[in-house]
């Protein structure tokens, strides 16, 4: 079993290694025969040039647009004109429709019914979140109370969702970057309301939900070590978790014990605004602006009790540094050319002021 | 319910619809609203655009070459000198290594361990197939028989592999262009063993049991329907499969009750060579040349006797055509365009010779 503690600097050769991270429960192959080193890393396509938000072409998200996207949900500040700062619009090409007629009895999700070739409606909810009026502004350029007024925006349609007994779980995410999904430069977030809960989510619960019943602990509230850090706030640290799915991904998590994101106060969303900022900017510089996916990854919204002393929110950041090959589909582990400890020292030391 | 009959041509609109795949135990969002017509799906990146294997540069792989390589395991045909057909070798950047210790007390992987910071050494073989000695040749660019003997090196090695106590899983797989995680443009394949079943592998052979468990039938014995079938030959078939994650994704199944794909003879060797061929034909010339995966999907070498009703190896065909994120990452949904029927006419009616 290898060793845990920091590693001096430069890191010293090592011999590859395989992780189980205990939040997912899945394994991991750490590689650093195929890596570069841990400071080489960069994005061979940095977002930024495959869209270039200096380059406006016409679009949708921008204010004095508004009548070319989907209607809108709500906007912040709540009764603003032209002056909006955040609008939560639905999305133009659902992933899922709002209009179709909900399969009552899924209400359990497709695994309470019997197999075969089975089938539900394409029902649920899929929004935007429009983070800034302005073309040229990307979500670490804002200040850490414009990124909690995001935050709060998430927070708010989360609710909204999770009032409605036909959605079981709420997934907000953001895709920045072409490579990363994301077919509009203007920044944005997205947040789709499903029928069923996912099966990754439910596989990160029960995950937790083992752990928890092994050692008498939430997983997460055992997760932070130094030599893991990258940074860290009043109510949050980020690190690069133990088993790191992809190399230089970053966690953010509430240092209290914490189910839902949905409970975020405004000062709380203040001081993680300003840590994900950090955290973004670290990444900007450290890795050439690189594509990446963040992820809240939630409970459900109706949470049975007895999970709650299990399950703990986080933020997931996952810059896109390679592709998924043959390995991954085929065997669902993934292979990091980065040991975590050595992506952390590396975050770490990098300036995450602009 | 939908109905999952052939549809009349062109397609017609059609709403979304969730559906629920029995082998892999996961739920795919069909969403035709974000589709183009199925008809008109291209690569954006095709695969020779981006490793063009015309413009030859220096490749370890190309007959003459082999003093370059990693040490080689074994040639097809066996004793043959400079004539080889295909060779077997080490991977030089290898995933896994084959030097490293073996940590014997996870012989029942980690789940079998308490919780915590827990890592394996990274024990295990990563073997590359050279499928050709020619650089411009492609795996469909080969005769059936030629395609026979690639498939039968994989056979040769897994049984090697299979005979180590430490080893618990080999996975096979191609990765065909640099998008879908290609580092050589000379055809190739790989494979992996692994000193544990890998997560998706478990998640698979326990969905396809609890599919026995509930009908009595293996869920493969039963995929098969007209809707969406691509080709057939006399042992294997070839369909989109019914809840695809990904876009015109093919699964080549046998059509008799197979659990190992290790169990190949000759002639079904040429048979299943021939089909591969035929699809991956289909897809190159429907598809525009698309960078794709394929992926064996086998039982662990030593699969308890009790799940050999229920466990049925098939081949699994990818097509790179779009990007995850994080809506994919967060939940483990796909979000799929294009409905499996409508895949499956396209491929149907499109030429597979060349």
């Amino acid at each position: 079993m290898a060793s845990t503690e920091s590693w001096p600097s430069p890191p010293r050769p090592r011999s590859g290694e395989i992780r189980r991270d205990d939040v997912f429960g899945r394994c991991v192959l750490f590689s650093p025969a195929r890596s570069r080193r841990p400071s080489d890393f960069k994005s061979r396509s940095p977002a930024s040039s495959s869209s270039n938000p200096n380059s406006k072409p016409f679009c949708a998200f921008c204010a004095g647009h508004e009548s070319e996207c989907a209607p809108e949900i709500f906007r912040f500040p709540a009764g603003s004109l032209d002056d909006w700062k955040i609008r939560v619009i639905e999305n133009l090409y659902p992933a899922l429709s709002r209009d179709a007629e909900h399969s009552p009895s899924t209400a359990d999700g497709p695994d309470a019914v019997m197999p075969g070739k089975y089938s539900l409606t394409g029902f649920g909810f899929h929004d935007v979140v429009i983070e800034t009026p302005d073309h040229s502004v990307r979500l670490p350029d804002l200040s850490p109370e414009e990124i909690a007024q995001v935050l709060l925006a998430h927070k708010q349609r989360i609710l909204q969702l999770a009032c409605l007994e036909s959605i079981k779980y709420v997934q907000v995410f953001k895709n920045y970057g072409a490579s990363a999904g994301a077919s509009m430069a203007h920044s944005h977030s997205q947040i789709v309301g499903l029928p069923l809960v996912p099966p990754l989510v439910s596989t990160r619960l029960d995950s937790m939900k083992k752990f928890y019943d092994m050692t008498g602990k939430c997983s997460l509230c055992e997760v932070l070590s130094n030599d893991l850090l990258v940074a860290e706030t009043v109510h949050y640290f980020a690190i690069v978790p133990f088993a790191a799915s992809y190399a230089f991904e970053v966690w953010i998590v509430p240092r209290g014990h914490t189910v839902h994101f949905h409970e975020i106060d405004h000062e709380k969303a203040v001081d993680l605004g300003g840590l994900l900022k950090v955290v973004l900017q670290k990444l900007s510089k450290q890795l050439n602006d690189p594509p990446y996916n963040f992820m809240i990854q939630a409970a459900p919204p109706d949470l049975p009790s007895s999970c709650a002393p299990s399950v703990h929110w986080f933020l997931q950041i996952v810059p896109h540094l390679s592709v998924t090959g043959g390995f991954e589909i085929g065997t669902g582990c993934f292979i990091n050319p980065v040991f975590p400890e050595d992506a952390a020292k590396v975050l770490r030391e990098v300036d995450g002021s602009r």
